[in-house]
């Protein structure tokens, strides 16, 4: 079979438009937040819960990456959060192109943090740079202890991970020593927040780091 | 930006060795099924807990996808049953072509099920036939309720819908009714089978489902 190398130029202009979006967020001091996890892991919870821990002090939107339906978009918006959903049709991640057409229909001089929903995947999303700041994981108990050792990348390039439905933990199975350990292996620097999303546990210390995420990139465009 | 159509190629190449596949599995007799669901649904669980249905009657083999590690194959190996790993790198899915190679290292004169466990993903494994005779999907509870809006292709083209962590109902928000309506408009013939793996629970029911499309391979590969 002849081969023709199609993943490099695709990955090449993916990363010139995301460097387009990391350009326009930076100068309006935009946090931009890339959420990654498997389906059903519980992004739009952690996202309801950050957004309820933040919104006193931050400007947010969301913007929501589905296959197909609005559901996500429609429980954010319900909390009267900005949300736009994304519809990708068959692919399995958010791509630059997708993000720069979604942006069209916020107002970036009146936001501090926008949180990018990404397609309910442990694989896809790593590959792809959207012009975020930050990409930030979420594992939940019932998937298991051993997902580090199956899926290393996302372990490895997320800034943090957070550990969702802390509070089943006595109904699962999950062994948390070795999952900090393998995930500390493969991370040392990320922190790993333990919280129960839709019960609002443990989302201050989460909350918190992404305070300093948020301010850093607000005092960064000051300056300039 | 020139678009090159390479999707279709791959795609056509892909169809073309899982026809050859295909055919070796019914010259033999060998039902083969291809398992698909997010990460930590329960994939191996449930595999685990079709062997021990079906090990007295049937010859069983196991084929594991993952990105990486070799766990799986090793839980099943641990049970005296045959599994081979195959490790994608960064493939978020398994194709026609790692299965030809796979088969190498079974003796399929000796088999009469064999379950492909499909890399942790409930989008890209849905574009690739690998040979198999069909494709089953689990859900877990702890994923939701809404996963067929959002993943509707998945269960469009799954034979059979296993629910999985059934046990775990009374711990999660999740709306059986809403689910088995909307899985019943997207796929009105398959069955959805309610299970608990790792407590056994349920399983028979799954696998008399089972019985059934592997007989009617036995049975026609013995007319011809």
């Amino acid at each position: 079979m002849a081969t023709i190398d199609i993943q490099t130029p695709i990955l090449d202009l993916n990363e010139k438009l995301a460097a387009q979006n990391r350009k326009r967020f930076d100068e309006r001091g935009v946090f931009v937040l890339d959420l990654m996890a498997s389906p059903g892991a519980g992004k739009t919870s952690t996202i309801l819960a950050t957004i309820a821990a933040l919104r006193d002090d931050y400007n947010i939107a969301v913007i929501e990456g589905d296959i197909a339906s609005s559901v996500d978009a429609e429980k954010i918006k319900a909390h009267g959060i900005p949300a736009v959903q994304i519809n990708t049709g068959g692919a399995c991640h958010l791509e630059a192109n997708m993000i720069q057409k979604a942006i069209e229909q916020l107002d970036l001089d009146d936001l501090d943090l926008i949180i990018l929903e990404n397609v309910g995947n442990l694989v896809c999303p790593t590959e792809f740079y959207l012009g975020e700041h930050a990409k930030v994981m979420i594992l939940s108990i019932p998937e298991g202890h051993d997902k580090p050792y199956k899926y290393p990348n996302i372990f490895q390039i997320s800034e943090a991970v957070i550990l969702n439905k802390y509070d089943t933990l006595p109904v699962f199975d999950f062994d948390e020593e070795e999952f900090e350990e393998v995930v500390t292996k493969l991370n040392p620097k990320a922190p790993i927040f333990k919280i129960a999303a839709t019960k609002g546990e443990g989302v201050q210390e989460w909350a918190q780091w992404l305070r300093g995420r948020i301010d850093e990139v607000k005092r960064a465009s000051a300056c300039d």
